[in-house]
């Protein structure tokens, strides 16, 4: 296959009848597939359907004794405390443990600072002019709707193969009203790129011109390899205090694509002091989290070890939905420059670039024919992707022969988009 | 026994000792003694065991098929919802259900009216001058805590036999920084008062110069009867809008004191306005609630008459505890004229007034004592109860003896701080 712009006119208008002919056929197999949402699939959940009766009558006593059936214990129980910070290398202390979403939790922190200032801040954020935030693209949409609610102005980063471009971060922080920065440093949302250690350490020790100037260290593919190695988590909280940065990061993790998606624990760890900070707004919100789901989790998985075996179960299922994606873009599309995707070594996402000017046309194309795609632009703020050429493929939900049959329909929209655009050159 | 000020000098002395001498004997027993909180007992902790093991392997699908363990349904699960609308006589679609805490809840609707603005505000309530809140005193800390927490200025109401003073709220509402009110309208914490049909009827029709007047309606004790009788729990998302006022009422539930204090589901019913205004910010907030803790407890529950069965359990455990608090009270202390309690039908809580200006030592007293009771003044606005009068008695946790124990020693300390009081006189 040659690149299609470089096709003399005769092998292209055979490629556009092909890609029509093939388009028509996608169509009359009135499909009904779903690519868009990054969900563990029915067999991913099966694995931990031993959830379902935990911690299981009478056991309702963590070890040193706690009844987590009553109210308290804003903190968490110490079991799943415990595990969680030896899966995440961090100390117990440095980690608190809630309720089912991080998302919650980042939503929190903001809001609280919104309203209150951080431990860090001159005052609360709502009193700043602007408050400006930092966005490595293309990124998580969830994330982007949460700065986007609170009116944020937000600052595009784009990313490399290292993690975002640090240097322009370094120049960015300068501005005093860039008070934060969303980061996914292992197996990224949707890009699948892992920060290296030098762009982990250039993030600790930024000059940031803000004093309250947080990172939000949403660390939520922590041990979701799609191989046999696992990942370094380093200690950014250690890393930063090393800097002189304590309050940096607000680390977030959660077993929701370990255990059952919408079940499971989340994680905040920092430095005691953005902890306390956090306390003593938090037990203004409420008591404490669930903690029968804490110790029904602690029964569930043990210790570290117990995460990384389930978390081995997650690639043997993952890795060839994510082996049968890369293999049909590079069948279908190799060799004709329409195309360029990510191939990541974990995480739940594979990021595709298409033709600039036609990811929108492609997520209609997929739509028409009965595959649904999350919508182009997603990953980046406010959902307008610039160039509109990035789309996010989640391939973890359908079965794996889904997985194929909607990714061969792609590779026909992603195709038949580039041909309508030269076409019209 | 007559009234202690009436005593004659003689009878006042030889009292003084006695008291003395008791309150050196219970000293000497070196009890450790909790009535602080309206946390619920083992025993009655015990009666919702079942939930430990539910929803059960291999059972997660609702009743319409959706799978509780993956991501999404803001709303909660149907399930749930039906058997608590059925419970508190609302639309099902006028009720979502949440996590754990309806505090959690609670807190966020400030927030987000704080941040953004309700439906009706003309402006996010950060950018009004003042944000005045009404508060029936005595009342519930943690609701307290949350207006504080916020900055509003909070202006106390007294409860009457029938609910809050509401000649006095009708005054109150006609200025425009007032914004909301916070009630417990059945067997409110701690006075144990039913709000009367009038009263309820009056405050949905409150004529509010606030457009964006809200009253967080918390009916944290919608069916803890101490009796044989469940109250009534009038609709008032209907009486509110009847008198066009459709979108008063935030109203909280939870089944907290129901099944398993710190993992129970939570409710929040309103009009589709409000819930739609809800949704718009918590679904930025995050995904979804647990499910699988919601369908444990529609299988648990089963329907609204299951909740009662499980509540007349509840009421065998405590009735005698407030039997004996109430026993202890009148044996102990009736006619020295140093006491009134209230004697609820329902609820957590009796809540006590001791002389005038003794409350702090009464607490004192039974603290040196081992007897801890909820702070003096907790009841009210930033703790400070103006009469230093009023104690909040929480029986529900200790077992009976230990109850009997504790109010025996209470009612010394009320004596002897009266007989303090006098001396100093």
């Amino acid at each position: 296959m040659a690149n299609l712009n470089e096709l003399s006119q005769q092998d292209f208008d055979a490629l556009a009848q092909d890609v029509r002919q093939r388009y028509e056929d996608l169509k009359a197999k009135n499909l009904n597939l779903d690519l868009t949402r990054g969900k563990p699939s029915s067999e991913q959940l099966d694995f931990s359907n031993d959830l379902l009766a935990l911690p299981g009558k009478d056991n309702y006593r963590t070890k040193s004794g706690v009844d987590v059936r009553n109210y308290g214990g804003l903190d968490g129980i110490a079991d799943i405390r415990e595990i969680w910070a030896e899966v995440l290398g961090v100390p117990v202390e440095n980690l608190i443990a809630g309720d089912s979403s991080s998302l919650n939790i980042m939503f929190d922190l903001i809001s609280f600072a919104f309203a209150f200032g951080t431990n860090d801040s001159p005052r609360p954020w709502r009193e700043e002019e602007t408050v400006k935030w930092l966005c490595p693209v293309p990124g998580y949409d969830r994330h982007f709707a949460i700065t986007e609610q609170f009116g944020f102005e937000m600052i595009t980063v784009p990313m490399t193969e290292d993690g975002p471009d640090v240097a322009a971060v370094e120049k960015l922080v300068q501005d005093p009203q860039v008070k934060g920065m969303w980061c996914v440093p292992l197996f990224g949302n949707p890009t699948g790129v892992v920060y290296s250690r030098e762009t982990i350490e250039r993030l600790a020790g930024l000059e940031a011109a803000a004093p309250d100037f947080r990172i939000i260290w949403d660390n939520a593919y922590a041990v979701h390899t799609l191989t046999d190695v696992f990942p370094d988590n380093p200690n950014v909280i250690d890393i930063a205090a090393a800097q002189g940065n304590p309050n940096r990061f607000w680390y977030m993790s959660s077993t929701s694509k370990i255990t059952h998606a919408g079940s499971g624990v989340s994680f905040f760890a920092s430095s005691v002091e953005n902890l306390d900070w956090y306390r003593s707004i938090a037990n203004i919100r409420g008591i404490g989290p669930n903690k029968e789901n804490q110790l029904a989790h602690a029964m569930l998985l043990g210790d570290a070890e117990g995460v990384r075996a389930l978390m081995r179960k997650h690639a043997g299922s993952l890795a060839p939905k994510f082996a049968a994606v890369i293999g049909i873009l590079r069948e279908r599309l190799g060799g004709y420059g329409v195309a360029e995707w990510t191939e990541p070594q974990g995480g739940y996402f594979i990021s595709l670039n298409v033709v600039p000017g036609t990811a929108t046309r492609v997520w209609e194309l997929a739509k028409d024919a009965g595959i649904n795609l999350t919508k182009a632009g997603s990953a980046f703020p406010h959902g307008v992707d610039p160039e509109n050429t990035n789309i996010r493929l989640a391939p973890s939900l359908p079965p794996l022969d889904e997985v194929s049959e909607a990714m061969d329909g792609v590779a026909t929209c992603v195709l038949l988009a580039a041909v309508e655009k030269r076409e019209l050159q």
